[in-house]
């Protein structure tokens, strides 16, 4: 996976989940140093629909969009993060 | 809600996720330090069966036997803890 792919794909994510990975918004979840595979599972599953409650529906959207290849660099990304985004 | 209750709750969820909220498992999210109000919308999605894929059958069950109260203290107990573990 490519980290820096990932960081480029991820602006669009960062209005809700942070700039440095901590969500701007107490619903949603800090994906700062959260494990790689499982934010690979997350992705897949909002994008196959496995998801809903909450404030899935915006996921499910937004992963329509993303490739196999975008979700592994994205979770790439956010995983190399400091967690608490120190 | 009660942190030490939600503590005293974690200990069965602590095999998968972490005696300090760091999962042992590359597939489970580590949810230290995560939003607490996320942590609520998320066992809620699991107990009304609204996550599949991934390892969320396991969740489903978990989160089946756990009251509206229990979530609660469970999140702000998982919350409480230091981001990354440390």
């Amino acid at each position: 996976a490519d980290v820096e792919a990932g960081k480029a794909k991820a602006a669009v994510c960062a209005a809700c989940h942070g700039q440095n990975g901590i969500a701007q918004i107490p619903t949603y979840p800090n994906l700062a140093g959260q494990n790689e595979q499982y934010l690979v599972s997350a992705l897949k599953a909002y994008k196959n629909k496995q998801r809903s409650g909450g404030q899935a529906a915006i996921m499910q959207g937004q992963a329509a969009a993303l490739s196999d290849t975008d979700i592994a660099n994205l979770a790439a990304y956010y995983a190399s993060l400091p967690a608490g985004g120190k």
